[in-house]
């Protein structure tokens, strides 16, 4: 354990979220940023732990559903990303290039894959043969390459990012549509219910599309800051994609038909990121439950405890995964030190509560401590246990639906923005002719309108808040990173 | 499901293994090797799921002995890598080089990791400071790329494969050999007692060494053409990487030392190879209990057992991964295929079993049918799944024993390894002075030294099989991938 972590988090997270999210990056250990290539990080231990289980959750979620693995190779050839033109002027720019192995020159440059659509397909076209086959459901867990030009920041925005990427054909353009539904039911299954993230699911504005997509829909979460960043997002790529790689089936009807694609793509450290910054305090870090590397942890505060330190981890080691902590810090150095590391659940042996029979108890979901009989204690861990990412849900929830603001003009707006809000209007439109509009809101607010939502059927009166014309949407305004 | 694997295997594992392994690699849909980079393959469910199993058996036991895990980058900055000269000049013939991103050309060449030391060694040298630290314990998944010049083999030898790799730093020399006889016995407890893999482990002559080691040990399984295949290895990489990369810590004296490094590499998907050529047979694949996709498949012969189906899926479903078959194959076709693909157990549902309360259980791995009583299915299948692999590994043991051949002269080496054989006989040196007599068997039988067992301490008396010269140790030889 290093010097600079015994200190604890000095940063505000309300007051100052950046510093803070740096702060516990760095003194939790999540991640080292001194590795020698920019924006690519060493994942240390304490967030590699978390993001397994996370991985764990998401795939079996998308087993459940039909989703087969696959690992697919790291590169992908020029001419495959070529195939699509949106795709390659979408992604060319971000690309590293092998151009060389040992010491020969390859005869065609190799792409470490941005994404792997360029990839999948051209599988999908030697796979995929009879409408039998369809919907055809996969996915990868996968490590993914992006040079980004914007500023890298750890988690949120690097060049080497650890993601889920699900592929899939469908028969029809409904079916396709059916599959983005599905994929929204499944961060809310994983990323709210389990990870405890509240979000928005929008469509994207045209303008905002995945290249080479017809319709983009993404997750927005929200930072303390005010601004959203994007999680899970899954595109209907339509039929440009099969066309462009000969993905075709023999429907029903005995004729040979281009399939629908839609993929997914829940990025396991990014949404780790929005797991440390929605549920962290100015202490440090709070995991869920599921997802803590350590979900208890014992601390016999006199050595002559530790007999009982020992007796109490296997009772309990049945339900939960636990430690003691014998260091030679003084207990107030490790309860902060445990508090900042964000475990659910800390057990103080102290002497007087053991000459009656008791243990101290704190939760760090309510950062609250209770002092129950040892007798008691797999009965009161358990019932913790399923109340713990509950509460940190409630909380959560809570906090997100307080900072949407319904604004009328851009005068509110840029006051809802201000305040770290996402404001929420009439708004002309999200198709093309929008643009105007949403260009008008980045350059006096630097604000984006982020879409709008599915499961929003309200029907819209009225002006759009920017220009004169007719409302034909409801959008959310927000600052994104 | 593709015409061609319902076709079932038709080479013999032991007349043509060569073409038997790439039909089950194929027919049983492991990997397709039609990815369009020369090298490259694309892994599909029926790998990726037993590899997944693979991975978590190894990543537990690892943790449980004090390795935490990790993410690295995946690119390696030339510098890196140039930093210790053994490693650079055996690893550039093949390294993959990334000279641009974007558009623009990088300032420094990166290298996509050949293995890992030149970056976690930078990074030791940041985190280690004290006696205290140490040994420091790490471990990473990754995916490692080496451009072999060497034929490509499916799961045995390709460009992109699927790896474990532990960095240690030990306050010793005699700590680190105390990790590599861990080391050691991880891989018995995994890759033997689990995957049911027979295998030896080595220390690999001077002459073959990991480039920047001192020591070298490595594993070899036996393919039933006679080659061995290098599984797991574990080096002693001594000093040079310390003083290379600055990685010190202040022992208890108060000195400044350098510490001793170790590394290990348990290859998952090379690994798994050897779980389907160990166990298969000329039906196709034999999946150990622990890691079969699916562990149990119901085929109701009648659909009107469809319901009878169900109801015993829902009772094993606890114990074990069930799924029933309701293709529209005939039974016989259904037997053949669920064979070739190993499932441990099939249920096989028939309405006159069915009239007498019974069901016929086949268990794949002593290829035997059973008729039970429908009342005692769940004590049955627990019962199999508690024989199961160690019926594998008893056969696997046996057949692997049966193949080491003690050998006095060339003569008897030459035939031994004609019959496929491993030899065994006395040998002059491991040390640099024995090249010579190795280099004779290299030329004369095309096979090689593989090196000497730490846990044979036996006296060598006599002369060494190929020269004159007094023996002064025993070793194996063996033609290899």
């Amino acid at each position: 354990m290093s010097k600079k972590s015994e200190e604890g988090i000095t940063a505000k997270k309300n007051e100052n979220f950046s510093e803070w999210f740096t702060q516990v990056v760095q003194k939790c250990e999540l991640a080292d940023l001194r590795y020698n290539i920019k924006g690519f990080l060493v994942f240390q231990p304490w967030s590699v732990l978390a993001m397994e289980k996370m991985y764990d959750y998401m795939e079996k979620n998308l087993q459940k559903k039909g989703h087969k693995p696959y690992w697919f190779p790291t590169l992908i050839p020029e001419s495959n990303l070529k195939k699509e033109s949106e795709h390659l002027s979408g992604f060319t720019p971000e690309v590293f290039w092998i151009s060389s192995s040992g010491k020969d020159k390859l005869d065609e440059p190799l792409a470490l894959r941005p994404t792997s659509e360029t990839a999948f397909y051209q599988m999908f076209s030697l796979w995929i043969r009879s409408y039998k086959d369809l919907p055809f459901k996969t996915y990868q867990r996968a490590n993914i390459f992006r040079y980004d030009t914007k500023a890298t920041r750890p988690f949120l925005r690097s060049r080497e990012f650890h993601w889920i990427e699900t592929h899939c054909a469908h028969e029809s353009e409904k079916n396709a549509l059916q599959q983005v539904k599905e994929d929204m039911k499944t961060t809310k299954e994983v990323m709210h219910d389990i990870f405890g993230v509240p979000f928005i699911f929008f469509e994207r504005p045209q303008w905002d599309k995945f290249p080479g997509a017809s319709r983009t829909f993404a997750a927005d979460a929200l930072n303390p800051d005010g601004k959203v960043i994007q999680q899970p997002s899954t595109h209907m790529i339509s039929q440009e994609f099969s066309k462009a790689f000969d993905v075709k089936f023999k429907d029903k009807d005995g004729k040979d038909k281009y399939s629908f694609m839609t993929c997914y793509g829940p990025a396991i450290s990014r949404i780790f990121a929005s797991v440390v910054i929605t549920h962290g305090d100015d202490k440090g870090l709070k995991f869920p439950w599921e997802i803590a590397p350590i979900q208890t942890v014992i601390v016999p505060i006199d050595a002559k405890l530790n007999k009982k330190a020992e007796k109490i981890k296997k009772e309990i080691e049945k339900i939960v995964n636990v430690e003691i902590d014998y260091s030679d810090k003084r207990p107030g150095e490790k309860f902060n030190y445990w508090e900042m590391k964000g475990i659910p659940i800390r057990i103080d042996l102290g002497l007087q509560d053991s000459k009656k029979g008791k243990v101290t108890i704190f939760r760090r979901d309510l950062d609250k401590k209770i002092v129950v009989s040892e007798k008691s204690i797999v009965k009161e861990i358990s019932k913790i246990s399923r109340e713990f990412t509950k509460n940190l849900i409630k909380k959560a929830d809570r906090v997100f639906d307080n900072r949407i603001k319904e604004v009328k003009d851009i005068k509110e707006m840029e006051k809802a923005i201000k305040e770290g809000l996402v404001a929420k209007c009439r708004f002309c439109s999200t198709q093309a002719d929008g643009i105007k509009c949403a260009e008008v809101i980045e350059k006096n607010i630097g604000a984006e309108v982020r879409g709008t939502r599915l499961d929003e059927k309200t029907k819209v009166s009225g002006k759009c808040a920017i220009c004169d014309k007719k409302a034909s949407v409801i959008v959310y305004i927000a600052k994104s990173y």
